[in-house]
């Protein structure tokens, strides 16, 4: 038996063949032309009932907006995100609950990329923005909210010295999905003082993302809270 | 009311009372002196029946297994670590189930940390050796296993490339927690290779955590399938 | 006899004489006025019957189009390349075959310039783009296809986490030259991660090129096939 | 008038005359031969009737202490430095007060390295340790002690993500020195991490020296309580 | 009592209650439209009589000074920044005294940012520029000038190879905070190559800040020169 | 059909199975205890005939040496590698020929790793150390060795600035394997400066393997030489 | 005496009085408006009787070209600079001799930089383009060309893997001063490949300047060539 | 005619016959055995009458003057080097000058190496260490010797911050060979922020070698000094 006879064995396993459908498929818009954009949303409606468009520019959310009058479309301003539904689309509703902590009013963008794919994987989203450590009194009042919505996941964005993950994970004790944003300047500012930051936390129980990444935070974080939210259903 | 009095009031918060007891403390025994190391040890075993250390030398760890006959003790070799136990201790017992994963037999070491301080906090741990990409057809077993026990989450270590992850990202659907290991060489070698590998990873659902950080993994997995357990249990 | 004297002895060799010849010149449009390319495309017309441009920006790719409607022009339009031949101008065929595999769509660019390289240097090229190991299925075909062709060599482009390369070389034993490309983001994203996971691969059999160098792989691609193909050739 | 005549005229400035004597010579030890080492002591102690030693081995520091029984003697053990008085030996007393804390107690080498120079420049200090913000609530002792005593400066020294500063800094009025220390591990590890994070500090009022500099932070610490004290003194 | 409730104690203490007023709110303009600018502006001078704006484009700066011809309105070019003033604005004044150094006139933009902070947090500025180290006799006339007004605090701006803080320290006995300015080129030449020399400096006395940070300097030292004038004033 | 079972398909290839096998399977003698190392290598004695050994210290050679006694045991003494055979061992003749040359003596144990590796694959090898570009001369008489035997691939090693296989690509048309070696100093001398010059390389026709790494660069290269003797041998 | 007072001793040397004023003044064009540009060009040509303008746009160039029709200019176009002199203005002929060469005709502009200010300082300049490596025979003409006039330094220009230098050190034995382009692409390619070989070189006699720094290779070139011709001419 | 022959034509160039003889063979005896070492030794003794041997470790350095008592023995302790004379041997004078200024005493081993080599190039040396810009005072002595000295080029070495190069260069106009030194500490500590800020200096008239390189920067200065040196003797 050869190195690839063996590999046709795994088609036995069957790991997560309909939680697998629950990661949705999404749209990236940047170097799109107009016309290549607006036939793959409109096969995905066609297929699915909805699409998921990210990092759009201005030009391209306009156009989007105008060509899908007859739909439901949603707008992510921060992010430059969108999705558009069939007026008889009907979203998951899961009963995960994951909690969106910014650093600054700056990384909103990034945490409404988060935003936007948890809710489409099922999950409510409890978003706080500006919580920074620069003012430890700002935590306060979000954390409370996290806490009383008794959130599965947290997941926190932050730029500059990416302190606020570390904090928070040395409040409370749900598991952090951490996002470091380029929101900073001179040495380290592209994002890698926050990653490094991030990555050297004193505080256990966080892990990280890339750079700006609030899809992929995201989407561990729906993932983590869905676990969870099919355990609470299984009663 | 100035910053300092705003503080205050995140004392009406009740966060995580009485998970935040579920992380339990660590000894990292580098550097530190025999007799140093032994009154630390004792102390906490008097406090808490249960001692755990990690990154002992080879003589440290003799000293201290001759030191603690009258307990349980519990070595993890690859790793140099070890529990030490009051014969009468309990431990927790969440029903959480994590599985670790690693690319090579070199990674042991960062996995044994894992699955050390995964079974602390009370979880179940499954752990699979050596299922690297450069035979994919060693990775259907343990991949089965996993499945098979239904594991909360994965800790998943691989040094070089850094490409396990992505790999198994892509096949299960498992909140997945990845660990570069310092197991590589030349450009890249010190496990910067794999962290970027990780952070790019082109499969959504993996977090990341720092280089050769088994520790810092196995907290947050075990916190995800810690709050998925208390799910389950609270029917 | 001085250092400059010993190097004479050199001219006593006669290394790759006739061979040197089948790596072809290639002009690189990127910062040339239109005149200027314009002048030195007609130039290499006259002398050699073909000419290869690459890095052409639009306006340069349908200038050149327009003035070169008396020639057969084929274009690489991921690549912004162009090869002009005069009709009667009748190309190598040397018998090599070369696969060439991308991760995603976004690397078609640098496949492209790979193919267009290997095909002016006389070999027959397979192209399949989009076999990236997040989903290891779509890796099945592909693989299938350069196997039935029975490739001489393989060119393997991928970003992000750049793990294709070690997968295929675990799977196949045919030599692999990989190319990085800069098709990831955040940490690592330019195309260093994917470079670094290259280098670093656990999998024996592949070397490789700089970060988006489709040319410089389909070189080394074509001179290994062609090596080949006289030898098959010398019955 | 050439260059060098020029410079010429910088001799009727009269900068910092006295102040500059203020500034004591320290000795560093590592790679000194002991005799060599004895010598440059002996010679310090004659001229200043003082000398300090920083970064000794185990073996220097017994030694040194040996020879120097008729003098007084004083130890910094974690920062391995030493001051030696002649008996008669009056040290400055300026009045300024200068605040030294730590995120953990791995960190106090660099701490006393800061206090030893401080004092020695004639200021008061006041020293807390393992201060680090993964708890918040170990950080609020020691601040209340920095403000009893109203501090001229703060010195705030942090390895790992170096997130102290940035929140000291938030809740605090006093010029504050921040202190990068290679305490860390894996990416970052080796201090750039803290020291990204201390350079992209979101609160303002802090400034960084290198890492592990307990001596350049202990200097200009110095330096700005010593200032603030001869104000004090001047009425 | 939890980690939370712990944090509790923190407000009885009393930090820096007044002081902490006197670090001025600044608004970055920068991606900032108009209209949103514009609002942000006449909110802050309601409120405080005064507003401050920095990194504003050309336009944006023409824009503002015609909204605000009512208003006192003060530009500093370099640095592209404004402080707006409500005619009956009382700025206050410390007494605090710092002198402002730059090594090339290509670094007034971020000398003039610190100028302006500090100018708003009380203090007096003594700016020179082109006093660089290439040709040391350029240095004596703006030392000369420091030094005669007694400056309490000194901030320094340099690129390229950025020694001028360090031959500075050498020479004067005030506190300096050094600024790397990333106007230089090729390796290093973004300004890692002016910080790397600050932080390595040999003169001691110095801390530095993040590149190009006018802003952070100037609050700094504004915060030292202020300590300093309240000693003063304490008669 | 899931993610899973479409993997599945890949079992009706038949990549490589004979050809696979001609990859021997090493030994890492690095941090391996005698016992284990011993026992690990006879069992690849009883199963292969042979076993190959790298990275021995010198401890480790000796010991093997003198347990080998009744086998064929060659020494690589720069490489500090063995490869043992039983007495009726007989080693693969491809007909491949592969040439490896060095920039200097101090690259010989990289070279020797390659050698090792490609004998054991099957290939003659053509080994011309010292042959740097420092000294033009020096490079004649290895390369006319290396065309007289008509290699069908070359692998050339070197340190320092890397510019050996730019000027080899540059003067021959073999395919290159370009192998950056350790053996430089001060700024990219841990082979940084060698592999960015390597995949920079003006030349078309050479591909690059990681710093140090004889051995990935002697199985691509055998494999190449291999596919090459197979067309040869098909008449 | 204080730390000033010992400067003024720097008074009675005489350093370099006459030979200073060799080293022309440069006008960077960069980032300046027309009005300040001409307006310095104008004091200077005044002053001086000739400027010197580098890193001019296309439009400035053109502008200045037309403003100073009444005087003798001289543009270096690919260099983007340019020379003006009042008519009777006589330059300096010193009767040193330089010669440069460059790897590619892509590194034309930072050659005639260097060629530019070798010329003003009074030097004769040889220049010779496109001498690469990657073909040896290339290189044979210029370096005749170098030889036959007897040139007193050397100054090299090459990007990619910048091995022109290293090889040419090794073949003359005149002062050599290397110049990394950033003219390369993907790692390392932004001159720090070419910085790093030319750092490496095996070949001694060579020193290096920044990236793309034409001017410092070109004063330093004619520093050492006056030098020589001072001596040549004080017979 | 190919590639090769094209090569053939260098031979009649005739380039530095006799002077590239004056650049000695040196002996690098780190990691060499005692036997072979001094086998090496023994031949180029009797081969050229002297051999120069770098980098030697304490007790090869005892050893090998025990061994060549018969001989003239050099030793230069800083930098672990040593140079070995037939007694009859005549050593080369040609009248060049050069000097040697270090930043500090630590410099020395760097300073040392230059110094050998430039003395056994023919040339005279005048070594002037600590004249660090800390202190302007300690630069005045050493600048004037070196003027009085006439010397046709400087070797400076600094490291740390790297900025003496920058200050000489502009208080003299003699060529300048700057050498950063590994003597730093912390972010740019291993040299990386001298060599950066010597190739960003201010100062125009200097160019620099690799790390640590003493040797490197003591040819290219012998070679400059003789070559001026040649000049003034061609009366």
């Amino acid at each position: 038996m050869n190195a690839i006879e063996n590999v046709a064995n795994v088609a036995k396993l069957d790991i997560g063949r309909e939680s697998r459908r629950s990661v949705p498929e999404m749209i990236f818009a940047e170097g799109k032309s107009h016309d290549d954009l607006l036939a793959i949303c409109k096969r995905m409606l066609e297929k699915n009932g909805r699409v998921i468009i990210t990092r759009l520019n201005e030009q391209q959310l306009d156009e989007l907006q105008n060509q899908f009058k007859a739909y439901h479309v949603q707008i992510f301003p921060h992010a430059r995100a969108m999705v558009v539904r069939r007026k008889d689309y009907r979203g998951l509703q899961t009963g995960g609950r994951v909690g969106v902590l910014t650093a600054g009013t700056v990384d909103l963008g990034v945490a409404e990329e988060a935003v936007m794919i948890i809710q489409e994987m099922g999950c409510q989203t409890f978003l706080e923005a500006d919580a920074g450590v620069a003012g430890m009194h700002r935590l306060i009042e979000p954390l409370k909210i996290m806490i009383e919505n008794d959130v599965d996941c947290l997941v926190v964005v932050a730029g500059r010295e990416g302190a606020l993950p570390t904090v928070v994970a040395g409040l409370v004790d749900v598991p952090l999905i951490a996002v470091p944003a380029s929101s900073g300047y001179g040495y380290g500012g592209r994002g890698e003082g926050a990653l490094m930051a991030m990555l050297q936390a004193c505080s256990l129980g966080l892990a990280v993302v890339n750079i700006d990444s609030g899809v992929a935070a995201g989407v561990v974080a729906a993932q983590i809270a869905n676990r969870v939210a099919r355990a609470r259903a299984a009663h």
